[in-house]
């Protein structure tokens, strides 16, 4: 099992995909997972065949593959109420239209079904994204939220989702929903409720990505051995802790990134708290053979520097298991 | 320093406020904090006399005393952002009226203002409640929050409470914000911010609450020292964590109170986390001598067992300090 | 849900039970959980019928119930290996026999089946008990032991209790196994592999006693969530961690009970660490209705003591429900 | 195994012993541990029939015992350097002289010998206190102390005390260090020094009081079992630790009591962080059957109020280990 | 202080030494720990000159020196209760034999002699290995176990070992006994009860192996420090623990090797959480000078990739003391 | 910002300065931090121009640059009471004289003066130093100490360093106080105290070295937002812990460096547990661009050794902070 290295490009979408193709490819990166926005992706163009082909040859020249393609941005307009001036920052043109909120739910519901087609075209069957949610905002639970007010929420997630999903199922592509604040599906409770609601139809599954499961006392290895049926995508991005002298607080208090007066921080792999080696061994105990992909962010520490010494951390620590039991040395017999 | 415990009439609404009165008074409670839902006590009524001099003549019947009124639900609509179902059904129909988000908030703020009025009438010089936030709903940072989005949330919560305020100014009352997450302040650093955004005028205080310390890893303790000049008031609301498992998350994944999954869940004062000992003994350092005000929440005990159980426990722990050194008696010159 | 609570005789049987119910039933209890040994309950005279009419007159006598009867002692002699000196002094001259291992495993598990027509006869439909285990001599796992003889552990328990349940079943009992080291199911993973092996079948259940899960790291809250449907019985004897000093270890270096350099000792319920308050939520919450069974076990402390202070501790911690939700009170709609 | 308790009048010394005894008498004590300073003893005049005869009818008046009498202010002398402004605060004119620090010492440990004269008249064989250190000073160990210093200091302990401990000799009765900060011994590994410097000599025993223990993250449980055979009397203090937060310090700041930025305070007993009641049982599994006496210091607590609830709380905690074990009752042969 | 370091071959028994010489000797190990198993060792042979000299010339070979020997599978069987399937997989035919009880336990320990005198053949003084024990299987303390089953455990060991350690004796060789569960001595406290039942005989010394230490809570510092005068050599074999989900328990639930559901698990040396650094500083400290050997054992992580990053890490961790102390350079005089 | 790395010759005294500059060097350190003893440097020769001079060249030769002066032990000197052997071992035959206590502080003041004459002649703004403390010798608090004592020891400390600091401001130097046992200024709380002595004037400032943080459980990155406007030096010193075990206390039991029974210990930098990439991050946080100073003390480890050790570590960590933020580039519009 030797599961290939990528470097997630949403990151690093100012600047070209093929400048970062040359320096993921000069790192020893084998491939990129792609991000639909920048210059890097379009799924809006599934259907040009010379505009795959051109991705593929770009990649062909560097040496570097492609495994998943990403789109969390589209995604999280396609349930999010409100719609606001967040969105139209990072949605194109063709998604925001007139920035009706219902009109932007719906163009990025079609962009995801497209970002479904392009996979298939690029020959990828995975991809990530996040999936919006009506009912986020009401985290705190108050006002006093009904049941009925969060079912409805998991109802609307469903209703929006399983006509993408179908896309999906017909070009042979699966979606995998990373677990986040701002989504349907958060933490482990909200995941089981999610993937209820979908009927556990197996065009959705899961992006495990560690980095807000630590603040909120959630265990990544627990998740990974729990829904090991459902992980088809790995992303490698680590967070740092700053807890327990009282002031700091679990929910950033609105403060800045770097600001250390955040309770928590994301930090490049292999600097934070997510107990990397332990994932890695739990994802060969349920013989997870896909990439394992860096998400660098870490806005202390400059990306070229972090890029590189990520990708060496991960080949450290991400190693395959053995074959023979070592007490079978002990044998006599 | 013998300080009044006080019952908060808020979660005992569903009831007339004599029958509330009766059993706080039964038990030995010294008054109440009333809120101003129910019967219990309606702003708008602020200039008539007959209706003031009935309530007090009502405590007066049980040997209770007021020294704070509360209105949580109107002060959370005056920033809200935003505006629904939830408030639709807090609020009364003369705040919500056709439900026009800002008509709503501005009805809202108007009820503020006759709610520091009110008070003044009754003899009361604090006024407790919420403020409502248009950013709270931004807690999560993703979609990306630009700087300028979180500075305009603060200066609209600046912007639509100077004016209640100068009315809590020019009645001699002052309004006691309930730190809490749903709100401009929620925490430490939120705090902060929010005092700087109002000027740290003299008509914005505190409301000390730890039962939302707890979970976001916040000292009560610590916050009475930093804030020992805004906290006017103390409400004793306590909580339980049920974290550590690496399932349950301190976001309380849309689950109902009581539920077990939850990673934290509101208690009846003194069976849960919150350190009161430490912290009644703060509010002796700082000088505290206002009312102790017992605020049952306990989805999982009656409330009738709750409440002259938590004011045993506040009498047994909320002891005032001596006068004199121990080690005085050391002296021998 | 008043649920009664009672007093396992177990520890008691040094004294005639007509002593132990006059203690009982002046301290307060409802009722008593009744060990089959000493003179308190023979399971070879259940179809005597005199015998059971003068068991249940005498506890009419002491206005006290039984809800449920216990023969630990016997069921750990149905699949142990070995079965030595140990047993001989915990079995009575009919089970032990000549104490030909497999003879004193068969007549104990005939031993078992006649406890569950005992429970019928008394009108009792839950009997607590022990399985024995011959694997657990392989807890260490060295010498290096061979999945296949674990599996044989499992597969040699369901042999030789299948047919002991299928009288329990005749009968209409339930037996209710202790989680428990020595026994086939000590812990959440061997809990699991152990209903597998028995099918699920529904005669099987679990008696709650957390007093060996604390010092296993186990949280007996979680293990009541997800057991719900297989918990019938609850036992409360407490435990007390003396880890963390470096020298004290977890599996208490075969020193003798009170000997305060193990890292752990049982003491009477409410004096150790056992998260009782959030165990009988979980309890209320699963909508658990039987009997809280007190099991006094504290070489440190006089029995005359601890069992009137633990039956007070567990009445003023487990507490009903409530019917009503406390913010029902905010609504205005 | 019925130890007395008592209480420590140390810190009641402004008021006549006689109110003193009036006090303990009326809230249920069984004696009390009587300071050598105040109206309380004066050592001075041990060879005064009458003065002890007094004393002795004082005690009988109140139905009140003596076991132990304690003189840490003047142990403290013996050893000290500096000898400064501090102990001519503590210090009788007879001791402190012209304040010459030689002269104070000799006179202080002269006053020690008087002491245990004392206790044999009064017929107690224990006398509680300090024993001062020249050494002390250095405990941070800048500028660089060399080793022949710190065992010099030993050295000038053992010089010094040598003698006093030999009048204990002479008349029976033995000394008991507290070990505590700006002592010879104040922790686990200077204990072990101090009593090898002394060559373990029979007269030098220990006072068991935890109240400096928490902070110093010392075992107060292990402390009894390493030195059962020292350990002669136990004073009951508590401490409460306001550790954590990163910025209150284990040194104190040098700050007041009662301030809660210090890193941790003295608390009345039963409302701080020492283990009473595993310590308790280590007394009773060492076989203890001294007394067990309150020493009240909370500067944050009225002694009224806090005195008897101490008593309360130690017996609820201080019972007797039982005779019988509980698995006695299982046995069937 | 250079001590060599050196790989334990009894995980790699299933290759042929020369091989596994080769390999070390690759990687830059100084010498083997030889198992007497597989074709590595054979105690039978000792009085065979020339099998000696082979073997001795086969390190030579590949520049490699042995240090002590090792032979924990037939010191297993000396003392075991029962002998089972277990043992006849580890055991040669001739320690076997029919297999009965006794009789493997009697040529087991004429094994143990034999390995002493090869020993000796080989110029080692020091043969490393297990005691088996007659009482492990009574750990869990129910069925009730009395004190005299424990004793005569303890008695059985010396009297069974003390023929065996004649011999080493004799020959000029010590017995360092690996703590370790299912041995007499598997913790703090019954390595102490070890030593006692054995007279402290100066031929039965330790083995420092941590790795049974953490999920037990023993601190492996601290047992270097109290026994400092027995550990004759050290195994550095890593344990990781994954605890703390309340799932998880520290019994292992007789799951295998590499099952991230086990509350822990062996790792590869340097990848686990024994305090290695700090334990090299106490090895230092009380003046170990012996062989540091690696023991490769993790079910997840090939050997060929672990062995040669563990001792790059003990390189870079078991480094010596220095000579002169950091603040002489502060000394002007 | 690309920070010097520096090394603190404090603890390479014993050799002549071009001998450690050629060490540094050679390891590839950016320049020294230098003392003022050994012959590394002389204050009292700062007006000799040669010297200067030399000194300088000294540096040049070996491509060192020198950004700050180290006076610790004389400053140590300004406030100490008692002065003592200590300090005649570390202070030379000019300051100490005829040992007059009063004599060697002005001395030891006119030193310091000294000091800053000469790091202004050598082009350097910092002095890093001790302050000493008249009143550490009262961090027990026992005998009783009085706030007036406490109060006049900071005045103390205010009297005798002022005049000191109209040295600094004249040649337009900054004293960098150490925090730290001994000093006036030993934690959080103390230096809030201390600057409130001192006015807050400019010419005293701090110099960031937490190696005395992690035992008195300060957080060493709160510290330096907290003073970022007084920190104008780093010196990279490890700590380790060793607590826990009940016997090891934190104020180290006056043993020696290197025993393993103290609670703590100096380590090589890297090897501890000071969160030092937290606290780099901090440093950027607040802008500082001064140097990165190695102070190597480890009783346990060559210097030699942990010098180079120490440079890769601090390279490592304590990188810059990037321009661009990492959602810059989710950026569509």
């Amino acid at each position: 099992m030797t599961r290939p290295i990528t470097l997630f490009t949403g990151q690093w979408a100012d600047l070209p995909l093929e400048e970062v193709a040359a320096l993921a490819s000069g790192w020893g990166y084998d491939g990129l997972e792609i991000a639909c926005w920048g210059d890097h992706l379009d799924p809006w163009r599934w259907d040009d065949d010379q505009y795959v082909a051109d991705k593929l040859a770009l990649l062909a020249r560097y040496n570097l593959k492609v495994y998943a393609i990403s789109n969390h941005l589209k995604g999280q307009a396609v349930c999010d109420d409100p719609i606001d001036q967040r969105h139209w920052e990072i949605l194109s043109d063709t998604v925001w239209g007139d920035g009706d909120p219902e009109g932007v739910r719906r163009r990025a519901a079609e962009e995801m079904k497209n970002t479904a087609r392009l996979a298939a075209k690029l020959g990828v069957d995975t991809v990530i994204g996040f999936t919006g949610s009506s009912i986020w905002k009401y985290v705190a639970m108050f006002p006093p939220v009904s049941q009925d007010a969060i079912d409805a929420g998991y109802q609307d997630f469903a209703d929006r989702w399983n006509p993408i999903l179908d896309v999906f199922d017909e070009v042979g592509v699966r979606f995998a929903h990373e677990v986040h604040p701002s989504e349907i599906a958060y933490d482990y409770w909200t995941t089981k409720r999610t993937l209820e609601a979908i009927g556990h139809r197996k065009a959705f599954c899961l992006n495990w990505d560690p980095s807000h499961f630590m603040w909120q006392q959630l265990d990544p290895v627990d998740f990974i051995l729990e829904f090991a049926d459902r992980i088809i995508h790995v992303d490698c991005k680590d967070v740092k802790l700053r807890l327990g002298n009282g002031r700091n607080g679990v929910l950033g208090s609105h403060l800045a990134w770097a600001d250390l007066n955040r309770g928590w921080d994301f930090v490049s792999t292999g600097r934070g708290d997510v107990p990397w080696e332990a994932s890695f061994r739990a994802l060969n105990s349920i013989g997870y053979d896909g990439p394992i992909s860096v998400e660098w962010e870490d806005a202390g520490m400059d990306r070229l520097l972090g890029a590189p010494e990520a990708l060496a951390f991960v080949k450290r620590n991400a190693f395959a298991a053995p074959v023979a039991a070592f007490d079978s040395a002990f044998k006599a017999q």
